[in-house]
């Protein structure tokens, strides 16, 4: 019966891998989450069909039972060959991933950048499910998105659509991990926010966030900020309001050019900064044109950590 | 025989009526145009129906030949139904457009917003040929463009996608036609760049530009502005960096977010400005992230002031 297939999803970061048994529905069965102590490809695809035989054996299923496997990572991939032009978090560079991981399972695999994996479970089975135009934004270490347009995944030429985060919105700005300067990520994603208020700091500048990090420099960070800015903080208020600004011209203007249904806004960000969303919400509304902001509908992701996981799942079923 | 079919395109400006005649390939056989003297719905639905006959009559071809009208026109247009929200520069609001041109053609037309009729021209026998997504920018009095994603138009979810014109560059910046504050189109659309040096003359600035267009003051337009860029004068080239840098942001940041094959640069401003293209382009690919700009390729349009003609003839054809 269809609505029974299930699918392993796996999500590959930085420093963990996670795989999850998922049905058709989009329903997590079982999960395993370890520790990448090796980044070589060769290694990470021994390690993604060791963690799947573990997840089917917490689920009790056998590969047999498996439609497909589906795996997500950050970085530029080539359509249906799962060549990895680069992946950043992992310190490749033109990695035939796909092939690998598919010698390793003796199987298909679909291999898929992580927030068009994550949008695409939003659309299905989370926040933007039923909905044909989506943009869905992760904010965390970095700021990324996936585009859902006509009911359709939209990767673009090279399998970089939906990079937000490196929408320049102060030109010739801040420099951002990407080597270009002005990025909103520069601004608002969390690892660059974290390196800013430490500069701040050091300038004898953000001393209430200091004191909410306990007067330690190298603890200044997202969690000190929320802190300040929960006691009333004029600093730590004044600089959510500019990281909000800045957000809000790169998703606003994006809602101006795309005329999505819906925006799901997720990521540790925003649960981390209690008044960053409402904040950011405002900005878009401000900036996108008043049409457009007339027919959209914001939501949280319905999904939250494990959209990647779920949405590679349930494209490996196609 | 399918190759041999015939389609009628219709282009609806503010002030002309253009139909041609076209074949599934492209090409326009016989066309004319008039001058729109009421603006009227009905008024111009009749319009329609007339020149639609004059442009039959002067190919020799009879109605039972035609396989599809296509109707391009400026504005926010809903779906299949034809249905007109706003069509501004016709001053049309909740517009049945759709409807009325079906009843005096007593047959099926096909309503499209003329950037994405444009767009899908150029993708279907223009500069956008064989490339399944394509970025189209028209920079004429205003600005618009049309998205060609995966291989289809893409409209978003109430008609109103590609309104680049609209992206913010500068936020609270100069007042736009359409009401808000920033938009590219107030710092380098046609109609706004005019305005624009006009004032700067008035406050005693631009004597070159004045000067280029004979001292009077409502003559100062591009075409002054090009004779003083021409010419080397410093303000009119500092002018037409300004532009570009705006122009190149709003694009080039489009280009990060959607990862196009192509972009198709099109519209009366860069025949208009001889300076203005090359700047364009290269602020573009100052902007765009590199990897999406190593993709890119970008052209000039390859169907001119006939794009929208073409396109929305070919949409009719499906």
């Amino acid at each position: 019966m269809e609505g029974d297939r299930l699918a392993l999803g796996c999500d590959l970061g930085a420093t963990n891998l996670r795989v999850a048994l998922v049905t058709e529905a989009g329903e997590v069965v079982a999960s395993a989450r370890e520790v990448l102590d090796d980044r070589e490809p060769e290694a990470v695809a021994t390690d993604i069909r060791t963690l799947c035989d573990s997840v089917l054996a917490v689920g009790r299923k056998s590969w047999d039972e498996i439609a497909g496997v589906g795996v997500g990572l950050a970085g530029q991939i080539l359509g249906d060959s799962g060549f990895v032009v680069v992946g950043p978090n992992l310190g490749w560079r033109d990695v035939g991933f796909g092939a690998l991981v598919r010698a390793r399972l003796g199987r298909e695999a679909t291999l898929v950048n992580d927030l068009s994996a994550a949008a695409w479970g939003e659309h299905r089975v989370g926040a933007a499910q039923g909905v044909d135009d989506a943009l869905v934004v992760f904010l965390g270490s970095g700021i990324g998105a996936g585009l859902i347009l006509g009911g359709k995944l939209y990767e673009g030429a090279s399998g970089l659509a939906g990079e937000l985060g490196h929408v320049k919105v102060v030109p010739g700005g801040r420099l951002c991990g990407c080597g270009e300067r002005g990025c909103v990520e520069a601004y608002a994603g969390g690892h660059n926010v974290t390196e800013r208020l430490q500069e701040l700091v050091r300038e004898g500048k953000a001393a209430a966030i200091l004191e909410a990090a306990g007067g330690d420099v190298a603890r200044v960070g997202t969690h000190a900020l929320n802190l300040a800015a929960e006691a009333g903080d004029a600093f730590a208020l004044d600089f959510l309001e500019e990281m909000a600004a800045h957000l809000g011209l790169a998703i606003g203007n994006a809602i101006t050019l795309l005329n999505p249904r819906k925006l799901v806004l997720g990521g540790g960000m925003f649960h981390g900064i209690s008044r960053l969303r409402p904040l950011v919400e405002r900005e878009i509304r401000k900036v996108a044109g008043r049409a457009q902001a007339g027919v959209l509908s914001i939501s949280e992701s319905g999904l939250g950590d494990d959209a990647g996981l779920v949405g590679a799942a349930l494209l490996a079923l196609g």
